[in-house]
């Protein structure tokens, strides 16, 4: 580890930033500028003030996504502020190329407030072809994400909810399938509420999951509870149909499946065991997950997954962001709604052939660069069957 | 012309965007995603956020420039809105990279109200070294470039404004030089009193050229003049210290030097001949000038330049604007300050040596890549000498 963060320092320093803008046309002579530049450029200028949707023809914008944060709770470091949460925005704009071909750009903006950053990000949406939000701390990135929802006519997406609650479907998808349990059947316990927490607990619900507890520090999360934010209020409308009170031990006493997106260690061997029989344990908590592997497997549960590359099945945002935004540009979706995201956690899950399956490989490699172009293609139809494309 | 109508169309179409984000860094396997991404990223993040000065260690903000538009003046075209704008934001971003070595990144903002202007470029301040105002309709674009100034800890730069003023400044200088005038002695008239006028005006003032008159529709601009807004009566402070009150035509008489910045034919071949021995004209105004040169030559002038590429002299601003940048950049300053624009002038004017100098080359070629690394030079060494650099 000691190495890692000093090889880490050492290469920030060497690279000089991990993006860049370039070229795509020569204006070397008085010949090209004329075409790119001045007086040529006046013609898509025109055609785009008369039809907007041509810029779309004429710019770059059918494949630039801005990653937008405002560096309040970037990776485990918290609120470090924007210009800290750089390094961290440049290495997703770089994920994105590599792993969508997508032209990412970085924002970090230096305000916490909430309509700073609305205003900021939909004056600036005539500019890109989506919008990545990106470490923003709970419970403001929900407001936030809504209003730009309500605001702006491309998708917003807000990958720490979204993109981490997709690859976690997609991985409880196939770790059913190893264990032989149906989603409709089974009851699952989500710790943690929140950006992550929140937005899987209501994917799953989409899903047909329809028994799923989630709980914050104080336990469970259900309709009455006291200091409740409106992202809780509004979970508990749809998840603890049972209205289970209590601690997580409480909650997971015959849960078929545990996912943690909490803290290290909030998940003991004791309370796997009291998990109903071939139990599902996603410990995501980075780095240190909230059971490591070999207890919980010590522990009887049947499938493990944690957010690290050095155990088997990596629950990685890797698998789906560059895939869904991929899959949105291609037909200029207007939004990612939950066909989308479904699709894509299927196409995710479905990528692990029956023969590949099994308890130590339930999701593909987050460096597969088959990944991204699977999800795309599903995100792309899923969008236009659900009426968000602009493309047909 | 209309070849080059149909051939910017066609490739801009091919082109599907003139700038591209691209990664400076490999991600493809897990031990390089662990280095540029997590784990190891926390590292520059946490030096960052204890010392945000080392964003530009780090991250690739020292090389970034922002050039921002609410499409409200863009070339000829008038108002015609962000989206329409962002091909001339593309092409100058490729100037910035071609002649500068600059990544230039596009920002066009969906509103005209200046609180909204200031607000979103303050608050994305931290994510670059520097910013380019381009394309902003006057007088809203000096009350925008001075808040900024006051608010962010980088170069704010107009270029419309500046970037023509060291470029114009350039040219007389040379032009003096063949005439054999001295920039105290002569009287000049500035045609337009938009963005470029006004500050052109002012750079003419701190270069010593003290018998300035500027001139708008409605006439010469003098101090108690009726109709004046903030900018123009600034500028009524400095300039026509002889109140010369009357048109453009009554300005004109005895003038050493027209400087148009305002519309096709407004200079008539009569008054080229009420100006002073060996008048300088420029002619600036795009695509049409103030006065085609054959006829100010026919007219009397002495040395002639415009804003085109197909006549000598050809006043453009890509013989300043990148070097600039890269000039302030390398320094990292925190301000263009006058100095540095008179330093880019002399730079420029010194370009052609004494024996090229001549009535048809007054001016460095456009597409000489030696301008800008001179230019550079100068402005570093002026933002050094001036105390506004961070590098020493």
């Amino acid at each position: 580890m000691h190495d890692i963060k000093r090889e880490a320092l050492q290469k920030h320093k060497e690279w000089k930033g991990k993006i860049e803008v370039t070229a795509r046309v020569q204006v070397r002579t008085n010949e090209e500028l004329s075409i790119a530049y001045t007086p040529g450029v006046a013609e898509p200028c025109i055609e785009i003030s008369k039809n907007p949707d041509l810029s779309y023809e004429y710019t770059r914008r059918w494949n630039l996504v801005a990653v937008v944060t405002d560096g309040t709770a970037v990776l485990g470091l918290g609120d470090i502020g924007p210009e800290a949460a750089m390094p961290v925005m440049e290495g997703k704009c770089a994920l994105f190329k590599a792993y969508g071909d997508v032209d990412a750009f970085p924002l970090c903006i230096r305000s916490k407030d909430v309509d700073d950053i609305v205003n900021t990000v939909s004056l600036l949406s005539g500019s890109f072809g989506g919008i990545n939000l990106e470490d923003i701390s709970a419970p403001r990135c929900f407001e936030i994400e809504k209003r730009l929802k309500q605001l702006c006519d491309i998708p917003i997406f807000h990958d720490d909810q979204h993109g981490t609650a997709v690859v976690i479907l997609a991985g409880l998808i196939n770790a059913l399938r190893v264990v032989g349990k149906k989603m409709k059947d089974i009851r699952a316990v989500v710790s943690g509420a929140g950006a992550a927490g929140i937005a899987i607990a209501k994917l799953l619900v989409s899903c047909g999951l329809s028994d799923v507890v989630l709980c914050d520090r104080t336990g469970t999360i259900y309709k009455g509870r006291e200091n409740l934010n409106v992202a809780k209020l509004e979970i508990a409308d749809i998840t603890n149909r049972n209205m289970l009170k209590g601690t997580l031990m409480d909650a997971i006493v015959g849960a078929d499946v545990f996912i943690g997106v909490s803290a290290p260690s909030a998940l003991t061997p004791e309370m796997v065991r009291l998990m109903a029989p071939d139990p599902i344990v996603f410990a995501c908590a980075n780095p240190i997950p909230e059971i490591m592997p070999r207890e919980a497997l010590k522990a009887g549960a049947k499938v493990v997954a944690t957010g690290r590359s050095d155990f088997p099945n990596q629950i990685n945002n890797v698998l789906a962001f560059p895939g869904i935004f991929r899959g949105s540009l291609d037909v200029r979706a207007y939004d990612i709604n939950d066909d989308m995201k479904l699709a894509a956690a299927y196409a995710i899950a479905d990528l692990v052939s029956v023969e590949e399956l099994s308890a130590e490989y339930i999701i593909p490699s987050a460096v597969d660069l088959k990944v991204g172009k699977t999800v795309a293609q599903a995100v792309s139809k899923a969008a236009k069957n659900s009426g968000v494309s602009r493309i047909e």
